[in-house]
């Protein structure tokens, strides 16, 4: 595990994120996007389901689709790749097994995915969806600090008709998509962070 | 923005993070927190609402009392401390004015406020209450990389009675929780990471 001096830590990643919505024209590859995800998708999540899943557009008429159906948010359009970060419980259940972890041996395997499978089946559809989706944030998350911290922009956006977005992608109809992420090499400062104080916030006891 | 050289890359952080349940008894200052929460408030959120409250607990007896509310999980108990994430959709409402940024200027703060409350306030009291609960996983997903890579432990968990932890804390019924995150500098390596393969999750078009 090495890290190229250029790499931001998450301090300076979180510290310098704001939203970018114009870009350069500047391709990210393959082998780029890959990188991106090969950092998110260390994210944790209950059980290790990993419920999320990734469809990185960079297909120009694709994005002009989605760019319709965001609503005519330019940044769809305009960014060299954007990722639409979905959640699949259902595919996460028929496969649970893989999930598991090997350490836990062949008999845990079998009966951590029982369980899973007897819990998760026990919610009702929307409630088992919400949750895929809650927990797609914590990826999403992880996604734009790996970007930041690799020089790229982002816009992660809320603004689209989920129902347009999985017809032009064939995505499930039970999937839900927690964000569409815009991103690519920022070619504007973007709008300055404005939070909470840390004292806002936080309480200590 | 400056990095000691000591502090981790997302792509490290993202890496070598892996739930940590044993932690040695070096104590975690009120600093030493703030300054964990300074990094992951900077969490992108819909329209900046950051609808997440954190509660940071250090005194043993609350502890021990989270710990019997989290069915024993041990390293609620024996962690310097234990995070809190909950997310208040209803307090945010109330101060929504507060989160609309000031270079939109006092017309959009007010506009802007009143469009918010209008949106959140037309759905159901237990749909905005998940929608939050949903955000609060991007600020999780921030906490656990920033603690990372300033070199703490962390074992997020789902597995504690929601209500018996808003009695224990105060908090207001209506508050929802994603996570108890327990930090600590780490006395174990922990289980390694076990993920799907970025081409099982990602998608390129």
């Amino acid at each position: 595990m090495s890290t190229a001096s250029s790499e931001l830590s998450v301090r300076d990643s979180a510290f310098s994120r704001v939203s970018i919505r114009r870009y350069t024209d500047e391709a990210v590859t393959p082998e780029q996007i890959r990188d991106v995800v090969d950092i998110a998708r260390r994210a944790p999540s209950p059980y290790n389901i990993q419920p999320w899943r990734v469809v990185a557009v960079t297909d120009p008429e694709t994005k002009n689709r989605l760019m319709a159906a965001a609503y005519g948010q330019k940044q769809v359009g305009a960014a060299p790749v954007v990722f639409v970060v979905y959640t699949d419980m259902q595919e996460m259940l028929d496969t649970v097994e893989e999930t598991v972890h090997p350490g836990m041996g062949d008999e845990a395997k079998v009966s951590v995915s029982a369980q899973l499978r007897k819990d998760y089946g026990a919610m009702s559809d929307e409630a088992r969806a919400d949750f895929g989706r809650g927990q797609g944030y914590t990826f999403m998350g992880y996604l734009l600090l790996a970007a930041q911290s690799l020089g790229y922009g982002t816009s992660p956006m809320l603004g689209f008709d989920p129902a347009q977005v999985k017809e032009i992608l064939g995505l499930p109809a039970h999937a839900q998509i927690p964000a569409l992420v815009a991103m690519g090499r920022p070619a504007e400062e973007g709008f300055p962070q404005f939070r909470h104080d840390v004292d806002r916030i936080l309480r200590i006891v």
